[in-house]
């Protein structure tokens, strides 16, 4: 099956691997490129150096097409473009930030551009500014999310009916059946996450990994509202927080107790008890830790068996 | 098509109206199940002797199956209970309580219970007290909600792999498309809500619905949730609840500002500044009031062009 994702990309399945700090450098990204998705260097997380040294390991792994995700409100963003420019990257997904700064200068150099969205607002904003497709992210995503809270099964209809460029679908997206389930409620593609943190080549930190594996539904929930909202996984670090968002914390409080380098300290160095740990919710089945390229053919053949299920199923 | 479902409960369509206080007495209940799903009487909302009048009436005006839902925690429970009982009513949605306590009572009075559950663990519970079939609710439905905040993407397979009998899929949904996602995603029915709501027969205001019809994506919210979670339109009630929870307002202070009625205040009576308006996400684009029927063949017809569409879609 082609789409206008797969051209848009040039890819052969409509599988993207989504650019998640502390977990997706080049070797996550080229595996997946490798396999046929689409992957993506998650440079949130990264210095201009450091995002630099992967793009050209990243380009030296695959020859595939492979994306970098860029926060527009990462602090020294003009550098970030500047390496997808200087390297030739050719497609880059934007997020937390506005996409009327940026989406032109990267399509002046021949760069495809992806907003991640979590509204319609934005949505038909980020259409206006000439992006080429939306991420639109359900509230079960892992990480950071919207303040609507609008879940997939909402998100995604309500985004189509608002556009007309191609809506990738991502939150609680992980198998074949939810990736059919994403494409029946008009996605052309989907975004998946979670499931590629636990793949071999992810960095995060095997103690992340392996505290994911234990989880149940219910194990995660969005949280920091008065800040950034970001679904975390529950553990003693979300339990402070918990705690003082129950009692009235202000926004300084909350900062202050948040501090700085919590994510780095969860998700890549493996501090289970004071990092911030950033999954979704689908987390609570997956059990199985894999390489990225086994990830994509189990979706892949279980993308095809359900929708082959589905035949004769009229009502 | 024909499941377990539709074979369960002796329908055509394996579509399923929520059993929804104040929106759906014997008038929504009737012509649901007339028009060939399964229509539920809200008993949550009635007096024991009003119920007993909407049960008499929904056999008046169909010789169809349809059932009532009984909340668990509802004060006069014992004697809803004796109502189906005395009056042959086949078929219980149970919700809001243990499932242990009154499955057995009903099963041997020969009527088919299903219970309404959010998470897993009361999915196992519920199959080992015996129930007929599950509603697994997630996270967009309105009303009152699971406090994991799993949503409807998440649960379905999570709850499918969990349990052998079959899965009813509720939250986010009220169209073809969605109720094909859920069927992707292992649910062998639908329940469908806030869609009923903005039917001609449902016994929400008029202003309620009008307001509805206003709603955009995160014009709902879950809230209370230190009392028990649920789904409001955002309204001032919803403002002055949002004001105290974010100041730390204690459960008391939470209990004392919802006080006793507001469900009927907002959703009978069209109170739209005082009143609880309870409803799912869905309603950002649900934009017509139309008769039960016609909600239930536009759907079926939805569900059966986008089954349509995917033949071939295979990647």
């Amino acid at each position: 099956m082609q789409n206008r994702i797969t051209e848009l990309f040039g890819i052969k399945y409509p599988i993207i691997q989504a650019g998640m700090i502390w977990c997706s450098g080049w070797e996550l990204a080229s595996a997946v490129s490798n396999a046929g998705g689409l992957g993506i260097i998650g440079a949130g997380s990264m210095y201009p150096e450091i995002l630099l040294e992967h793009v050209k390991k990243c380009k030296a792994a695959t020859d595939k097409p492979f994306a970098v995700n860029l926060p527009l409100l990462y602090p020294d963003i003009d550098k970030h473009v500047q390496t997808l420019i200087n390297e030739g990257v050719k497609i880059a997904f934007t997020s937390a930030g506005n996409p009327a700064t940026y989406t032109s200068i990267l399509k002046q150099n021949g760069i495809k551009v992806v907003h991640v969205v979590a509204n319609e607002k934005f949505a038909i904003k980020s259409e206006q500014c000439g992006v080429d497709a939306i991420v639109a992210e359900g509230f079960e995503a892992g990480g950071h999310n919207g303040r609507e809270e609008t879940t997939t099964m909402c998100l995604i209809p309500q985004i189509v009916n608002s556009v007309k460029i191609p809506v990738i679908a991502a939150g609680g997206i992980g198998t074949g059946k939810t990736m059919l389930a994403a494409m029946v409620l008009g996605a052309e593609a989907v975004q998946i996450g979670s499931r590629f943190v636990l793949s071999y080549e992810s960095s995060a930190h095997i103690n992340f990994k392996n505290a994911i594996l234990q989880a149940k539904d219910g194990s995660t929930e969005l949280s920091l509202k008065k800040l950034t909202p970001v679904r975390l996984l529950k553990n003693s670090f979300y339990e402070k927080v918990k705690n003082a968002e129950q009692s009235g914390a202000t926004i300084d409080e909350l900062q202050l107790l948040l501090g700085r380098g919590r994510a780095k300290k969860g998700m890549f160095e493996g501090n289970l008890e004071e990092g911030e740990l950033e999954i979704g919710q689908i987390s609570s089945y997956i059990k199985d830790i894999l390489p990225a390229s086994q990830i994509i053919n189990n979706i892949v053949n279980e993308y095809n068996e359900a929708l082959l299920c589905l035949q004769n199923k009229f009502i």
